[in-house]
């Protein structure tokens, strides 16, 4: 195969995932483990980052490896303190080296961001919005990063103005999986469609905490079923999400970020609402941005 | 001691308890065990139930046992179909008695309230807001009752005219011990009230689905204390639900019903939207209704 010029690394609470990559950009390969920032302690990153990338490195060199994601966490392998919007993405001044003892490796790790008022943080996605500004330098609008935490942002000549992080994704686990309403409801069945738009309209017309109740209830009084529940649940929380958006980002264009299921139905939510949003894959950002940061590091950061 | 007359049994999805009484209504004895209707199969009621007032029966003549609670859940005991408001609470003509192999005891079963719109359904309160009517024939207003869901009944004429069921108890469980924010929270240390008020605040101020992630923010950012952080969610919860309220309930009166935190808490909350409310004991309610129930039984069901 070509050379590997650098190593591209996204690693979050749950996953790690690498790329190979040519000087000329072009992916070599690509691995994964379930070796995430939560399950290692601080003297097992370098390890858990070797069994993926190990055969990719040359003894007769030193490969850069740029990494983004809850590795930079206080609890990840180094922390690397956030930067404060308005900034731009990907604060390149403040990225830094964790020690290594393979030679092989130079290992940098690109810091989140920090919202003094009202409080909020994010790490990893400010990659994938600087992989975004790669592909349109000139966007202006909302960045919409569906996950356990879906986080939207706003982004004005090539910098985050400010963002909001919803707990949706992370309260539809707990409440399908572990509340009273997982008697009624099941995820295995194809996705309901017009059910979950039945949730988003009703989450602007009832109270969530009073709406929720009212799944259970329908189980019981008229049989709602499970997959109909399940998706009603989806649109209520994600309706809500999108009800709650602050009114200053009203009329911004949207972008979605995501290729699976969840981004799936933000676009539609979306859409219900008249708001037409464009896409761009999750891989192909957070690769984008990576390279970013590496072009960064090779000017002589 | 004197003669049991009859025996009231409040029997809920994790507790059961039971209360021996004389013909003048006296509390002769009381009893509780963790045999709740959630970890029972339908054969083991009876066994269960014996085991707390066995000593209690005569074998000369019959005891009634009247009952409440999701003991006459479809999982139960046996299902007493549910009463649909507008109606009096406790709906004595679709009380139902389930059969027992002992010769002792007639055990009857209160069937729990549904509406159809919006879908809702409660088993329990509806015996302590029968209560509060025999303490308050003539009460005109809302009842509002804590717990894992909390309930709250519009009554006038002696009748319930709707209700609304808020999981707020069950999300602040889910939340505080099992989501991300359980990282920055402890519940084991005094009730922050300031941080409690900063919460109900803040539920009028901003979506409940963007505050959540606020908290652990100004954990990472500020260092919120994590008894305040603890505080500031339940207040955060509760203010919602408060919010959530249908408009046609303003201005009507409240009665709490309950003597724990969570009416304390409750109280507190409604203290500071300058709504005055009453309290009675949920222990008292409940063996009043308990007692209406069975004195309509003694007068021929």
């Amino acid at each position: 195969m070509s050379e590997v010029s650098w190593i591209a690394v996204d690693w979050g609470t749950t996953q790690l995932r690498v790329w190979a990559l040519s000087a000329g950009g072009e992916v070599l390969q690509h691995a994964a483990s379930a070796r995430g920032m939560g399950s290692l302690a601080v003297d097992q990153f370098e390890g858990a980052l070797l069994e993926l990338i190990d055969g990719w490195l040359d003894a007769e060199r030193v490969t850069e490896v740029v990494a983004c994601g809850m590795v930079g966490a206080r609890q990840g392998w180094r922390e690397a303190p956030y930067a404060e919007v308005p900034c731009a993405p990907q604060a390149m001044a403040r990225m830094i080296r964790p020690e290594v003892s393979d030679a092989r490796m130079r290992v940098s790790i690109i810091p989140g961001l920090c919202q003094r008022t009202p409080a909020d943080v994010l790490r990893g996605e400010e990659t994938q919005i600087s992989g975004l500004l790669s592909e349109w330098p000139d966007y202006h609008g909302l960045v919409c990063l569906p996950g356990t935490h879906s986080k939207w942002a706003e982004v004005r000549d090539g910098q985050v103005i400010g963002f909001q992080t919803f707990m949706t994704g992370e309260l539809f686990a707990l409440l399908s999986g572990q509340s009273v309403l997982r008697h009624g409801m099941r995820g295995d069945q194809p996705f309901d469609l017009p059910a979950f738009e039945v949730g988003l309209r009703a989450a602007s017309e009832r109270p969530l905490l009073g709406a929720l109740f009212g799944l259970r209830a329908e189980s019981l009084l008229e049989g709602l079923a499970p997959a109909a529940a399940w998706a009603r649940l989806s649109g209520l929380l994600i309706g809500q999400e999108l009800a709650g958006l602050p009114e200053r980002w009203q009329g911004l264009s949207v972008c979605v970020i995501g290729d699976g299921q969840a981004a799936e139905r933000y676009r539609h939510a979306l859409a219900t609402l008249n708001i037409s949003a464009q896409t761009l894959g999750a891989e192909q950002v957070t690769l984008a941005g990576l390279a970013a940061a590496h072009q960064h590091i090779r000017g002589g950061f």
